[in-house]
């Protein structure tokens, strides 16, 4: 069968043995690869050779081998024959909330099938601080790396029945995640990352046993773990960078991924420099006492109508509304602010309210969806708490993409691409966020939603072998830039905790509909 | 503590880290191990990481790593803190029979404990060519490997209490046997090393992890294990050149391995050239039908008073004769041609054997010990066929030494030395082989019996990581002779069928006390 030119699967014809040249198989085979790959040494691992011998004369000698590269040394992760049996590849987005698994066809690149699970460790604690914390008690790394261990294969087995293999078929694995989850997926002790000087146990796993790390696949398969720069720029994010191709651009662009922290890459093929800044959870499904994950019956999406102030929702996969995402409240305050609801302080006007107003234990609520809209008979409101915790992070946010542009002494306007990642992020509507000043008011067809791309960095990684030296190159042209909270950052955060902006010249696309009715009253 | 100055432990500082300098802890211990290795790169397994920032923070960024090295690649095997906690290496000599076990202190090289046990594949069969079938068949494989490993492990056991260590304190292993044993020993395929053209699986395991084997050792131990060369060269042989330092002398010298098989390397420091042949089945115990494995109350020595010609026997620990083990019969047929009682095909000469000799079952018996001087009231009798059988014997191992010489273009007695290996051959009394011809007429400061050369050479890399390269060397610089039974072998076969030989003049030394006195009556 033909395999994929630039793929991990390579075919190899071994030179059959005679009494002149009875060499082991093993250098046979190892010959036979150095030749292919240009290299001097190719590591076989001893589980390879318990079936080299009788594949390489029941096949005549003729094999696929799966190969793995990592810091230019090659090593085989496993043999077969020279057939159409299927040799997979899995792909793990190891997140904290939710881990995303894909197995992959690594002849033909195809993806066999998909799975995701909430992350195992939740029952120990939802944040990755509560874990690193469980981590240091009795049996603490053990249970947290039992957890997303037993998960993973778990999903492994869910897989493999949709792609109708056994686990014995995969061979490689690409696994991206934050450093202190690829520690407890490694099952090191991540007590220091949380500790002045913030130092991870490793920063370049490299290519690991499936069978040491317990996950269930081939029994000489190779598990690939990105890298992290330091304790806080994680594989995830390297594996975003490379599947956004910021590496790879002539033109500045700019990578965000909104997850429970907002992580920001800004580049291009010469440079990247990265941080990171607790800008999410406000904008995180439970955070806002309304906002959750999302999922059937969430309103994802708000609109207005400029004309008649109604707004439009849109619920997924169109159930009754029983609640609002981060992305729905970022469309719910835009729209709210379009339609002279709120001030540029991001306060409700009573007067353009109205009656849908209330008070509520001495806070202000908007009825978003009233109780006689509502098929389960409950008012759906969003509180004036609500609004000024999403203020807070999205003028955070805002500060942070401005400060790391004016760190390298560029304006936020020159940027060519501004990629949103993450599962969250990908919802977010790019008008909504830069109506309400969360993101730069740049044309619309720069933003270019990347979905999971972590994810998709793995699987890149599984489908063209000539990819690994480019995470290394990523990895070390990284520059981490730690934000200080400085009286600088402080100036621009409170300019930014305005609606867009205090200077409504950033952001010269938003036109609310009636801007300033309430303070035209004030 | 103080460390061996060429052993595998090295004692290493690293940098603390602070916020200047806050690169992983791994990277930390590389950057320093480089240093010290002068390497580009060391390889640290994930076991190892588990407990390393500990060790690092507890023993202030001082530690003993136990290193390994293999095809110039330096692994760590292991980290102990600056204190006085024993680090231990297990040697292991893999025998067809017997496996032998040395548990040494890796910091000073002192031996701690030994411990030998029959090899539990016995059980599926006595001889290597039985198991290699039995892998064959179903399980067939896995058992053997599990007799093996199973058996290393209570063995492991016995001499961790001994040393009063823990298991875990075995840091490095190295394992030298034979092609078919190393096969089994790694669970791998021996079949094509039975059949034409006599395939290996490997050449160099080299350097594997002690927990994929499933050695009880410490989880990142590292277990090396001896190269062979084809199926018939093991690595058992390497081990006993490294030790015998044949290959380090710049006179030519000779080794032979007298187990099962007789092994024979001869060269110096430019070249080695070896060979195998069945010689010794006819000289271990359970071949002859009175011959048996030495031990207590075994006749391991005869000699004869040249005047009386009465025998003096000594048995092993002084104990009542209960049979005789190789070397005894060895002694014994010299004592019988130096006696006159045979003549030079080996055959019992009447006359002078007297009524000592006796007829059973049509065949000639010479009875060793009568009924009357035995506590155990039989008559200990060796027969005609039997030393025909030793005769035969005898006379392959001259001719094997004598066509490797000649293959080299030189004679038996330019040879330097002769050594003398294996449990069976160290206790050969070379006089007494000299005397019936089986090994050449060298002065006898000449010979030198080295014991299990196999568990030294072993023992021997545990100690000095500065003899790697030369087991490569070794590897390199052998070759291997077939020897083939052309006319010339057995022209020179049937000339050792004689006692010493039928050239008289190869055997100076050799001076029977009634020579030929059955012949002159003829």
């Amino acid at each position: 069968m033909t395999v994929l030119e630039n793929g991990w699967i390579k075919k190899v014809s071994v030179t059959p043995p005679s009494l002149e040249d009875n060499t082991a198989d093993a250098d046979r085979l190892e010959r036979a690869l150095m030749a292919i790959l240009k290299t001097e040494m190719v590591d076989i691992a001893l589980p390879v050779l318990v079936n080299l011998p009788e594949l390489l004369r029941k096949f005549d000698f003729n094999l696929r081998c799966i190969l793995f590269e990592d810091h230019k040394k090659w090593c085989l992760a496993g043999i077969a024959g020279d057939d159409d049996k299927i040799v997979a590849g899995l792909a793990v987005d190891l997140g904290t909330t939710t881990v995303v698994l894909r197995l992959i066809d690594l002849s033909t690149g195809r993806t066999m099938a998909e799975y995701s699970f909430s992350n195992p460790q939740i029952s120990i604690g939802p944040d990755i601080l509560t874990r690193i914390h469980f981590a240091e008690s009795e049996n603490g790394l053990e249970t947290l790396n039992r957890l997303i261990i037993d998960g993973i294969n778990l999903a492994i087995a869910e897989l493999c029945r949709s792609g109708n293999i056994s686990p014995s078929g995969i061979y490689l694995v690409s696994v991206a995640g934050n450093t202190a989850m690829t520690h407890l997926f490694l099952g090191l002790n991540p007590r220091f990352l949380i500790r002045e000087p913030y130092i991870p146990v490793i920063n370049r796993p490299g290519c690991l046993n499936a069978r040491e790390l317990r996950i269930n696949a081939n029994q000489s398969a190779k598990v690939f773990v990105f890298p992290n720069t330091g304790s806080y720029f994680g594989g995830d994010l390297i594996a975003g960078i490379l599947y956004s191709g910021l590496n790879r651009s002539d033109k500045t662009a700019i990578l965000v991924d909104v997850g429970t922290n907002a992580e920001v890459v800004l580049g291009n093929k010469n440079w990247l420099v990265a941080c990171a800044g607790a800008a999410g959870p406000a904008l995180e499904g439970g955070v806002t006492r309304m906002g959750m994950m999302a999922g059937p019956g969430v309103i994802d999406r708000v609109s207005v109508d400029s004309e008649t102030g109604l707004f439009s929702i849109h619920t997924i996969e169109g159930l009754p509304p029983r609640g609002i995402c981060g992305s729905g409240i970022i469309d719910l305050a835009a729209a709210l602010f379009l339609s002279g609801r709120i001030d540029i302080r991001g306060k409700f006007i009573s007067d353009s309210c109205g009656t849908r107003l209330i008070e509520k234990d001495g806070l202000k609520h908007f009825i978003v969806i009233s109780a006689e809209e509502s098929p389960e008979r409950f008012d759906l409101t969003i509180s004036q708490a609500d609004l000024d915790s999403l203020i807070r992070s999205k003028a955070a946010m805002y500060t942070i993409l401005e400060t790391i542009a004016s760190y390298v002494g560029i304006s936020l306007s020159e940027l060519s691409t501004f990629y949103v990642a993450g599962t969250f992020g990908s919802l977010i509507n790019p008008r909504s966020a830069i109506t309400i000043g969360m993101m730069p008011d740049l044309p619309e067809g720069t933003y270019k939603s990347i979905g999971n791309s972590s994810l998709e960095g793995a699987a890149m990684i599984l489908k063209d072998c000539r990819l690994m030296d480019e995470i290394d190159a990523i990895r070390n042209s990284i520059t981490y830039v730690e934000l200080n909270v400085n009286q600088d950052f402080m100036n621009r955060f409170s300019a930014a905790r305005f609606v867009p902006h205090t200077n409504f010249s950033f952001f010269p696309s938003v036109n609310p509909a009636r801007p300033f009715s309430a303070q035209e009253k004030d």
